[in-house]
């Protein structure tokens, strides 16, 4: 099932029109997705849309940037313009945005001295005449997040008597989740560089020393290997302090917590080691995780393994576009089962990724909802055996029209990932 | 204005009787915080208190954790326990948690083939008697916040009829916003790893070598420093995915932003840097910001340094215990106004900070709060010249009875921090 190595170009998409950086999503794909936002506007209707949440604000246009307490919007009219809410601060990331017609700037929060940005927001609004009674708004949040902070008004408030506000988290995140050609060469350019993370890693893991000491090194190495080779230009965008290409792991009993925490702690031999490598490639993610051992597993490790990859296999097999999650999610339950292994199953088998690392859908009971082709997904059914370790590899696939692609080639068996004590 | 270097040791707080991690908050001080949380909720007529943001449950039971689209919220009743949700996945974590007696586990998000876990938390109330008519429930957030593509209903609608919710964010923050003694010395610690980083990159920079080569290889240095110095027990408790020390720099006119992201250009003589260095101790924070030269700056330059120390001079003197922030912002708005760079300032003088990054409260014209003793703030009176660049240095300060004392103790002066080309 190993694909051959990806060819480490990056994504080309500038042309002479569009000059933008040659790993971003040029400005033609920002006027497709605000097309298809005022489509779903128009099948909701809805007369407008705010998105409070930085990512739903990148993805419809490329305006990327840190969030802080100072509350920042996009507000796309299905009739007119695009609007954007930003504190004096922002004035100059603005510019880069795409395709926004109607900027309303505050001095600063709580007020500069001023009102209350909400209500600046309210301007914005009535200048995309969208705050007169009559209008039906649909939002992501009934006002600005809880960050940093900040704490203001709903936007319910700020327009209450005259505008009907309508939850709509859900519009942007569906139509996240079918990724483009360039969003999934992106992706897969994540890819590369997470697995060189992971293999400069692996290629240093030895007895004694600490573990944050090597994933430090590793994630360092690549990253310097990444910006150099993606050019003078690269910018990590959705992970402002922290690595473009990162590769981590937690070792020994820590690992039967399926999120534990990074730790120091040095290396003993039998440790099993839960891994992740992955990078930021403009503004997009994958997720490559693996089991490890230090040292050749005994009988049960090695039992558990073996039926770890069973399970895998049997989530890339169950993954068919016009499939509901639930029944994916429920095929993949019914061999924990015969495996005798419900009762360690902590989580369920997988979710979207692309702007998140976690992003809607979720492979699980409880979703209705339909595989379609051009999803982008998590595959990574784990076990947690108390005193033991936990069990689970993490793969980032494609939905294509006959069933998955794994971006993510770094092996999967266990003589590849046994470290030699 | 210099202090001496900080002795590199770390906050010293366990006991025979508190076997925790010498860098982390010990239970005693958690006991003192859901002490003061109760004193406040009486002081409020509220029975009850949900906290749904990840840093306030942290602050109330030292549960540190991952924050995804699985809902956590950590509740604390007023006569009563101090209950957590959370899912399965997180069942090892929440056993490290200080003074937390009832816990209710849900399978998986969205449903995991149960019910939503919202209405997992309904039945934590109930267990709290919580859930019952008469009873006044106060809330950070009206519902989980919106993370990785989480949606679901409001508090206020799993507890209709019986409870009246209300909002209070602020109880916490306001809290959070006095430093205990331990807080503060992790907080200096956190200053000492921060300077290191910032010292390493400043000794790295050179023309021609790219900006994020730099930044990312001091980072590293400083990192490996600080992991090996703080023993195998450190774990960086709120930057998951990055740098236990950090230091980065924009440089050339994107330093015209305040908040530009980062980037891999390379460096040019007669560059501005604005810098940033900091570091993560028991999930506390730290910020040193300078404004540097590559190259002896130009008139124009060095007048506009010289009228940023004033003005950052002007913020020092202007914070003691007992005045209002709106005043303190005023006096350093009249020197903008004097040295004619009102026009350029684009954001308020600074803000508190701790666990996280930026947190209340804020020195702005907007804010009638006043300024108390143990708070620690950010000081940074900024202008940004178009064309030229932004002039910023920003101190780590922690207010005293008689004024501020600076934890950063970088220096400040020109000569200091020009780079010879």
């Amino acid at each position: 099932m190993n694909k051959p190595r990806k060819k480490a170009i990056s994504a080309r998409q500038s042309t002479a029109s569009t000059p933008v950086l040659d790993w971003r999503i040029g400005h033609a794909e920002y006027d497709d997705r605000t097309g298809r936002v005022r489509q779903e506007l128009e099948a909701r209707n809805l007369d407008g849309l705010v998105l409070f949440h930085p990512v739903r604000m990148a993805y419809v246009t490329g305006f990327f940037h840190l969030s802080t307490e100072r509350p920042m919007a996009i507000v796309i009219s299905r009739e007119g313009g695009v609007g954007a809410l930003i504190p004096h601060l922002e004035k100059g990331h603005i510019a880069k945005a795409s395709g926004v017609t109607n900027v309303e700037i505050y001095p600063e929060y709580p007020t500069g001295g001023g009102k209350h940005p909400m209500f600046h927001l309210g301007d914005l609004l009535k200048a995309l005449k969208l705050n007169k009674r009559g209008v039906r708004l649909g939002y992501d949040n009934n006002g600005y997040l809880d960050v940093n902070g900040y704490d203001g008004p709903a936007l319910s408030e700020i327009v209450a008597g005259w505008v009907e506000c309508v939850p709509a988290r859900d519009l942007i995140d569906r139509l996240r989740a079918i990724k483009s050609a360039n969003e999934q060469r992106l992706i897969e350019e994540s890819c590369v560089w997470g697995n060189l993370a992971h293999r400069l890693m692996h290629d240093a893991i030895e007895v004694g020393r600490g573990a944050m000491e090597i994933w430090l090194e590793a994630s360092h190495t690549a990253s310097q290997m990444m910006v150099a080779s993606l050019g003078p230009q690269y910018q990590p965008m959705t992970i402002a302090f922290g690595f473009p290409a990162m590769a981590s792991f937690t070792a020994g009993a820590s690992t039967s917590d399926p999120h534990a925490l990074n730790s120091a702690m040095g290396l003993r031999p039998g440790d099993v080691l839960v891994t992740y490598g992955g990078a930021d490639v403009g503004g997009y993610v994958s997720e490559l995780e693996r089991t490890m051992f230090l040292g050749a597993p005994g009988k049960d490790a090695t039992r558990a393994f073996e039926s770890m990859l069973t399970l895998q296999q049997a989530a890339f097999d169950a993954i068919r576009p016009g499939r509901r999650f639930a029944d994916v999610e429920g095929e993949v339950r019914s061999v924990f089962l015969e495996l005798g292994l419900l009762e360690h199953q902590r989580h369920h088998t997988g979710h979207g990724i692309g702007l998140e690392g976690h992003e809607w859908p979720f492979i699980d009971l409880g979703s209705d909802d339909l595989v379609a082709e051009n999803m982008v997904l998590s595959v990574e059914p784990g076990f947690y055996l108390p005193g033991l370790a936990g069990f689970r590899h993490s793969d980032t696939v494609v939905v294509r029209a006959n069933g998955v692609e794994r971006l993510t080639w770094y092996p999967r068996d266990l003589d590849s990932l046994v470290v030699a004590v």
